[in-house]
């Protein structure tokens, strides 16, 4: 397919549902995909840090792309995080998936190593430079533990080197800066700015996003969706109603205890529960070692669904 | 082999020598076993950081672990990292360098996911019931973003799930909580606590650490080993000055401009140049995205080299 | 006067003009004072980030507040900062500013010493108890190194503790959670909700915010106080085309040299200069040990405000 | 008094009783000083983090100092941490502690600002040229934030800047190049390094600290001393035990529930406790707003002291 340059609206990270086994479940990756495509969404984005990617094998990753892309089939453009630690690594990745069906990867800054902006700068260069797809920068400092500046992103940009940005930074005031120095930039056209935010879906569509790729969508991707088209419609205050009614939905990634596990295991436990709950998935296991929920941080789960109107 | 418990002396984390297109060159690297051989060490600890693991490809990998581990043939053990982000991944790996000849496996906590102990506690349970060596803990909270705990180690220590530890905390505080506390626990014997510093190898020593692998062994390995046995003659001034000796050749780890690069290219590009001007390796390259030393840069190389009468 | 609940509209966070021998320049303060009074502000805050607190001492720190407040004489809410490492050292200042004539104080969580969420709670809890006016919490992970949760300002503001909160966290998802849980909150009345920032102001009304403490209002006030007005009158296209003027003049303060300062001195050095440029302060010097600005630093200034048409 | 230079031997960070209201115990302050000086130590620090400075009001600072240094009358060093944000307010500390009696003040780089190493320069470079007595670098970045690198403490203890270190960021390898650096600098004399830990003082002395500043010797005076001199007389294998002996007593400082409180709540609500107990301070409380010890953690401090022969 031709990437679209931007790429708008809403492309949900996509969970990846596992067996109790821990192995990939395909027929709910497949029921997960149409309930998806079902809800209106825009794109997809596999092997994200809501895809447990960190989590899964190279052989899980690959089935993971082979699954979603085979049966999305073309209908939507589908993104595959090509997650590593370095650009060798990476360059390995962005080959098994582009090869698997990905139609563009999303690369981190390097992590693990002590990095600099100029090694960043030339990992990107490489990677765009070796893959034959639109590369998106991947901004997820909670986990790279460097936080990649405007002014890098919209060098890259300028060169051609990224097509486009996945904002999870929380710094809507630097996204910003991207947004409107990609709209003024003579030589950027095309570029795709999305936030993943779950929370300020509304703020960042309102300054300039083309587009929203929400961890939470995959509990309501029609929620996510409608709340797209009355910003582009200019409803202000439908817009802020939708986007409060997915805030206290969100509470939901909150249901575990911190006493007990981190925040990885309780807001993808959360994910995984409500679609299970909602008869999406058929087990709502997380990857190891991540510590599932109780039972009745499940329950609490299905209270926020029923509380949004999702059982 | 039968794996020592402990291990004990000097295991250097040996440098991944690279071909100007970035393969690993089988060649220098069979020269710099050699070098480390003939210098005396007790060990090999081959894909941790100074090996540039987090760099190299699953294929690279499994090549250096090939060539070590078959070109020393059981006359020392060999220490294979297992470094990646989580368990399943981790557990690749391992079955990867044990298959390839490893003796050990080297296992960080989880990584690049938002982590809390009681995961990282079954992270190193998980691969420890699935691996066929003993498996050792690599606290390295720079590349990690979190400290292993004295009180986890030792805790995972009395349950059989640790053979050791390898600490490049910087924390020798913390590090002596381990060594006092497993010498004194009922449930815990053998445990091997070695030490990632370079420059207080005496120290740790002094406190009871059973050995060090410092990435500087590379480059001198005789002076470690000579270290080691000064501390085990328990000649103190003896032990100091030659680890002041050390140190000053450490300071090499700073030769790389801090407005061109960061800190990986630097140390490791040193490493590299050291083992190059001394005629052990080929090519001084280091792996994507770092930042190569400059002339000048290499020069300095040289002159901390020459003042250590190493050249 | 009765302080208003919630305080709404533009409060900035007033500069400190010094004397090149770093005295308070009483002179220039009442004029800036003025400057901010005639764009229209709703209300000043003194002694915060922006005003150099940090820097000032006891002495300097009352004298700003009396000439503030006495020359505002009622006609405007004035806010100060109680900046300090610990609750007895806040409760001092607290005393001193009320008695010089604060209407209200604003405070962060314990800093410098090694804190707990509990132990904040215990903070804000004896310094409302003591203080005879409304207590706002500065949230400012930057320089505090802890974030003030929503749940924990929530239980605050509905115990009565808590007045306000200054939101400088960047983290404009967590303040929408406290907007709307204050909104929500049967025990919640009169909360002031404030946005730190200079750059989503727009974003930070439109989902809820009371008002907006921009540094920047210092060289413009009238610009934030016409976004001010566009986002009540729900102007969407009019806010934000002003916001993006706001945020290209924001670009000052990354004019300061980062090989040759930090962020503080080019940024608080630049909104000095740019003050000084405009006329209204006597001398653009910024307290010890920042660093000034050098000459093309300062022309880069006045080029920032040339282009918003400040000059 | 000529202030020694170096100063070498036992400086313990001296703890500041509190009475139950919170208000400085002066016969308390008396009575611990003469315990620490009967213990044999070579030095007193006043104000210190251990001595609770973050928490104390400007009029309980001078107290301190007027207690311990009237009390003290010459016969020992007394140090005094002057403890602020920023130059200008560690100026006005300085005057007041030395004019309070201290011989010699500790100061750390500046925090709550976003500081630069140009800044940290100017910062000490600017309050030595104002300070009639020697100038102490406290380098605590747990507190402050930065490190002090080895470098610039070198560069301004050779410009005169600087009259010592005390370092209590843990990383004994920054520590030892600053040791070496200072002993082979041809314009550095007379400087003093004091290592912060409890845990590896003969670790800091055998590398070539001068002396140590343990928070525990407040519990434990004479044991340090006895420490001290162990390593003066070069009895390796009698200062480790003595040092592990008082590694297992510092274990008190975790007693306190890290759900209920924060670390400076556990560690100095513990040494207060052991104070308490051991019958030299009159209360155990800590400042606001640290929480309290339960009556079951007090009673694991008795076992503590127990356990050292304390009690």
């Amino acid at each position: 397919m031709t990437f679209p340059a931007p790429l708008t609206g809403v492309v949900p990270p996509v969970c990846t549902p596992l067996t109790p086994e821990r192995e990939v479940d395909v027929p709910s990756l497949i029921r997960l995909v149409d309930h998806l495509v079902d809800g209106g969404v825009h794109g997809l984005f596999v092997l994200g840090s809501t895809s447990e990617a960190a989590y899964l094998t190279d052989a899980q990753r690959r089935l993971v792309v082979e699954t979603a892309a085979g049966h999305v089939a073309g209908r939507l453009p589908v993104l595959a995080g090509a997650i590593d630690m370095t650009t060798p690594r990476v360059l390995d990745h962005a080959a098994a998936v582009t090869a698997a069906g990905a139609d563009a990867i999303v690369v981190t800054a390097p992590f693990y190593t002590r990095t600099h902006p100029a090694e960043i700068s030339r990992h990107f260069r490489l990677v765009a430079a070796r893959v034959p797809v639109p590369v998106f920068a991947y901004d997820l400092p909670t986990s790279v533990h460097t936080k990649l500046s405007a002014e890098l992103v919209l060098e890259l940009a300028a060169d051609g080197v990224l097509a486009g940005l996945k904002d999870s930074s929380g710094d809507l005031g630097a996204f910003r800066t991207v947004v409107t120095g990609a709209r003024a930039h003579p030589d950027i056209t095309g570029f795709t700015a999305l936030t993943g935010s779950e929370v300020v879906v509304d703020s960042a569509l309102a300054l300039g996003a083309d587009g929203a790729v929400p961890g939470l969508a995959n509990v309501d991707p029609a929620g996510y969706v409608r709340l797209f088209r009355l910003c582009q419609e200019g409803d202000g205050d439908g817009a802020r109603a939708e986007q409060e009614r997915l805030c206290a939905l969100f509470g939901m990634v909150n249901v575990g205890d911190p006493t007990r596990m981190g925040g990885s295991s309780s807001a993808l436990g959360a994910f995984k529960a409500a679609l299970h709950l909602r008869g999406i998935i058929a087990c709502p296991a997380t990857a190891e070692p991540q510590i599932p929920l109780a039972e009745g941080e499940v329950e609490r789960v299905g209270k926020y669904l029923a509380g949004a109107g999702l059982l």
